[in-house]
């Protein structure tokens, strides 16, 4: 499916809405620049994937050694080797991003951990309240701590990794945790400074 | 359609779910007590119009006078003449609710919006952040001064209301709006300390 | 004593502040309406018990329902059948009303606090910080959780529950715990919104 | 009147509370030291003036030096010469100490502001919620700063001064207003760690 | 040294600095008035021991009484006799102004930390972020304590002097952590009101 | 200069310093993997510019992908093409994480700021209060905008855009100010969250 087609689709999903999320992508005028033939590689491989370029993507396009950065860190952390499955990352994106109410990333990561745990009441939790969920206590300990680590960040302590260690977690684990919440708390912010729109066709993914 | 058959219906949706939404609905052991005949009608009256009765008047239903003076006091806030529309109604609890993070009123209530609106994107926007919604002036000036009554109640002041006036709201209509937020501020606290579970079925309502 | 005397009572004890207290209830022009036969008998029992008509009232009685179903809320809640003592329900009230800032119901039910306990030392600890009032554990545990609730209900858990299961507290007292530390989060709000002004008799009650 | 029969009328007052306001001036065991002579003047001239010793003064009284510091920044603040009057000096004082809630200085300086205005609600207001108040706008900005100062100490700036000088007050009524809220920050805190109690006398002072 | 070379020896070190923080002492005009002798000589012993006055002090200059209590109690404070170190003490007036972020302050404190420890990374984890100091448990808790009666003074409780007396201190020691927090919190507000700059000599000393 | 003998050289600077800042770099038990060549010939550089590998880098070179995609990503926003001053990032960063209190970028970025400016005052105004700074209306605007965004990202809107471009910032550099902000937010929490030290070295640079 070419890009335009899938613009097109998704602008079907979003008839009624008038949030302009498929549209204008970002409130700041910065042209979309040629793709290396990397990204160009990339935006094809997510319409082929997911059928459509998440408009993150396309508000990094200005500037390719802007994209190409933000791709590759991205895809280590979400997609990578860890000890964290893909679910828990997920997890933690949208936690984190419930946190700093970032409309961008609850939405689209949202979405993501409906899919990912076929779950859609999972997806609705972590939007709303990660503690109303009934999580194992891994899953619980893992969230509190990126948690906290977004709202004070200043208070992480020894005692805070003693908490991670306690129910399983290794290092490696605790840097993992360190770095999804991380990684969320810089893109929540660039997308609430640039007022960054979904695509609309998240909202009804994976909701059955 | 009977209550039994109700929650057949809400079970099935929320098979993947173990949110036990429907299961348990509040962290308190209190023993449904016999309906007066105006309660009795009252949910009934709720399982012909939505299929099912809301958890919230289950967990007030192990006692008459509490349940018969919630259903009074929510019927005429949200129901009743008003010179805020219904959907500007569920707009305020949604927002309130976002900033307390209230589980079962985003749950309930966004679904509220998704339907009142016919818009789902809308309602998305009103649990996740609702300074992202492309608001006209007037729904803007009722959710911030429902959020900042919320947040810092104690520094509302004649300016907030002229803000309000400003917009073109009457001085009834300032009491709805307050009205309104200060039900959810009881409501969400209420559910929060009882761990109230909302009725599964909310999740998918109103989504395409 | 009729209503006009009350308001000229009050009026001679408040001579000396340019609160506008006994003057102008609330900061919105909301003309009051013809009481109901019930509502005029619950004034004239007010003016009975107390002498006065609480300001509450009034500001409500622009609308009839509305001022019956907050009457058959804040009956049920404050004087109907709990495991709550009165006075624990009006400490609730003030310990909320402390954490919100607000005026009116700091007024109002800190002169209740005094009364019902006969301890004027009470009342103003309840308005200034309870955590200075030299409790039992079960009281404290009980305001703990009511201002914790106010604070940060998002954050009220099983743990929260269980410390009051521990001093104890049924899951019914934990409702009403709830209930009434709801309300006043309500209450307080409708007042800060309208500037809602307490009968300037308060002021003096219960104070030897 | 002596040290001695001015304990025994505040005992009398305070018959009905448990707060132990009068026995246990501090959680801290500090034997009193003999006092200086100046100090032994002092104290006397409290009793005469007040009919008891201020409990602060007594919690000091371990350590001469201390006491003395202490007497010596509060006359010259509370009562030296300064384009504040006493009034709005103790209107500072208790509005700063509402906002860290202590107890001991909302007890002693709301009896100030009680006798000193005449004005029994303005004592009140000032505890509970001073933005209730119907200040004029001098009064107003003084505790706009003293409060923000209090709250967000590091953002206080170039504009907050400007706002005092707007409605007239010179450059040394802004040390002064600075000064008396500084003042106030440093005793809450002592009066907190040490959980100060006051004299139980001033809880009925200046009621009528 | 007299104070004018003091002030010359200081301009060069400030040279790369638009600070002003030797021009300009405070936002406020208030004139200098004459010293008495015994600030005279107080002046003069400063410029002995430390090669210059301290702004702080010339802010206060413009009023005698001010200036000596202010002497009086700061050095009674922080030198005169305690179970507290001098570090200590301003181990604890960094951490202090490090919550309110008090430029002047954090700076002349500062400096003091890295000097009387000879240890300049210690007055650098003060200013910054006490927590990420590797101190003992002592001067843990002793800045924990300190921290949280600036933070939020109406939680401080017997539970909070009780992990003081758990590393050793005694009841005199709570009192003067207690003292030392105060003043600084009354310190950083009076500063911050005035915009109080410090002698910029302090930058650079004791760094090696 | 070999990595050997910058380790001893920063040794030396620290050695009163018992905050193990050179000697255990993080929290976290991780292995240094073997360097790609790309990051060997970035390490050489490193030591060959600054005389050391920052520590973070040794943090990150458990991972050879992790630390790839931070260094680009780095590289660009600090060093790459941007209407932004060097100096103007590292103010930003600096801010940052004063806000977030994070030890390590304080230290490190702190003493690029007084490096890149010359003015050893202006990275400690950074470090302790940006507000106290002596900035033109850019700069400032610039900060608010980016400690805005650290402190309450979800209130961020059109409004604070509009100030950005009102002293001349383009959208680009909008993006910019984001990034760098988001930036240091990842980092800040990635720092905390694992203990990460600072190389001592950087304490004692660009003082004078």
């Amino acid at each position: 499916m070419s890009r335009k087609s899938a613009k097109a689709k998704s602008s079907v999903q979003s008839r009624k809405a008038d949030s302009g999320d498929d549209t204008d992508i970002t409130a700041l005028a910065l042209a979309e620049t040629k793709l290396t033939p990397a990204m160009e590689a990339y935006f094809d491989k997510c319409i082929e994937k997911l059928g459509f370029v998440p408009n993150v993507l396309k508000a990094y396009a200005f500037d390719m050694p802007k994209l190409e950065a933000f791709v590759a860190m991205y895809n280590d952390l979400m997609l990578g080797p860890s000890g964290l499955s893909k679910l828990e990352r997920e997890m933690i994106a949208v936690a984190v991003s419930s946190q700093n109410r970032c409309y961008y990333c609850l939405v689209a990561h949202g979405a993501a951990v409906r899919g990912v745990s076929d779950d859609p009441v999972l997806g609705e939790l972590m939007v709303m309240n990660y503690r109303a969920a009934r999580l194992d206590p891994r899953q619980r300990a893992m969230l509190d701590f990126a948690v906290k680590l977004t709202s004070e960040p200043w208070a992480v302590e020894e005692d805070d990794r003693k908490a991670l260690r306690d129910v399983g977690f290794s290092d490696r684990d605790i840097w993992d945790i360190a770095a999804v919440a991380g990684f969320f708390n810089m893109s929540n912010r660039i997308a609430s400074a640039t007022d960054m729109r979904p695509n609309s066709i998240y909202h009804g993914q994976n909701r059955a």
